[in-house]
């Protein structure tokens, strides 16, 4: 029989602050002034900052990267390019194919996603790869 | 003399469960975690289910197909190209054409929709029709 | 074993085009001008009238009221007042508890309901009760 | 050190459907035709159905409850009188305080809620609670 529950790994706020400040370390390192967001396996905010310089409209992309990225369990811009306009659509656009988002995988479990944004795009996945890689997640190319 | 009112044909929750169920049982066997949604012929809501593995932001977008479907009273997808944006922004981005919505048509009435989002489009359009059949609602190719 | 489907009535156009008329005729009989939503036992639109000198808005509660009546099978304005405002906020303000929405029942079945605005409740209810009856429905007190 | 992660409890949607399958068999027993939503620990839908008579715009307050008892932790109805409107505002009406909704607390961990919607306050607790004790976990009065 199918049980009701299962054993699942969580994303801390400590685990969100430590790759939110080592992706905003990235971000200064390459001269970037960066919009983060930090979000847990659902989709909803853990840890978020506007970076001096940062685009205030990239407050929405980097979030909407993230959340995208943790619906989706894999790095956003995958989306096939006669699709992603339907998909942002039938999701009320909370579906963006901009690259930028990373899910944050851990031992093989995605616990949440992070959205970069502001920069170029290989910025925004150099800055999220950063964050990743403090926590021990995985990477993405 | 028009009639004020005239006859109709309604879905029952019994309807909506047994059409879920039996394309919540395709998606199982075919491997792929699922959102179904099941809408009256008005588009309001019936049943749902988001399967172990499905995509979070396909709730919404599964549920966009099956108000589609109930609207259109045909699958989703079926909207020229360069149409598609122009219907799908003139009405707040709640008709989609990305496949996987059919209508439920049962003695040449329709009577609902069911909307499938998180794999494919075919194998959304897969587990729609089984879901379908279970109720001896109509197919569609 | 529950049936999939059951037979239903379902409004026509020309039931809520004479239900409207004769709400407005009323509306001319006592000098207000009024908002007149029709919708079906779902809650969406059948057929509507703003006439001359009714206010703007109140094409937006007009149409609450009639979803609302749709929604409750009974008229609007029988909500318990420490009840009223949390409906209303749990529904994103969708249901109304101000008077003059009333359902559209024939032959013991919903239909759909009307809805009117900008005269004073009293007003407003008489003139829905004036575009029931002309189709054969329950009135309301 | 704080970990980056931690272990969690996940419902799976076996869990959810056993819930809403025994909440709606309790709803058949005291003749209400209920609206019940099913959501995980994040506030997003697992699974919902509206079963026979059940109010349409109940869908929207049925999934709030569910919701609001996720991110509260406790069951919705508990939030003093002189905060609930503020509270509602400020989350764009996503905070409800009418009864019905009731979180999934399985080992004494949150994992989901459950809402219920269309009957009074006391029958949508009732349906709620029953659903709870069908997956074993904590109940409320």
């Amino acid at each position: 029989m199918p049980a009701y529950t299962e054993p699942s790994l969580k994303l801390t706020a400590e685990g969100a602050k430590t790759l939110l400040a080592a992706a905003e370390a990235r971000a200064r390192e390459i001269g970037v002034g960066q919009n983060i967001a930090v979000v847990d396996a659902g989709g909803m905010m853990l840890a978020f900052l506007r970076m001096d310089g940062a685009k205030n409209l990239s407050i929405l992309s980097a979030t909407a990267k993230a959340e995208t990225a943790a619906s989706q369990r894999q790095p956003t811009g995958r989306i096939a390019a006669e699709t992603e306009v339907k998909m942002a659509l039938a999701t009320g656009t909370r579906v963006t194919n901009l690259p930028g988002g990373l899910p944050i995988i851990i031992d093989g479990q995605l616990v949440g996603a992070v959205g970069v944004g502001s920069g170029t795009g290989a910025q925004d996945v150099d800055c999220a790869n950063a964050g990743l890689r403090a926590i021990g997640a995985q990477t993405f190319e």
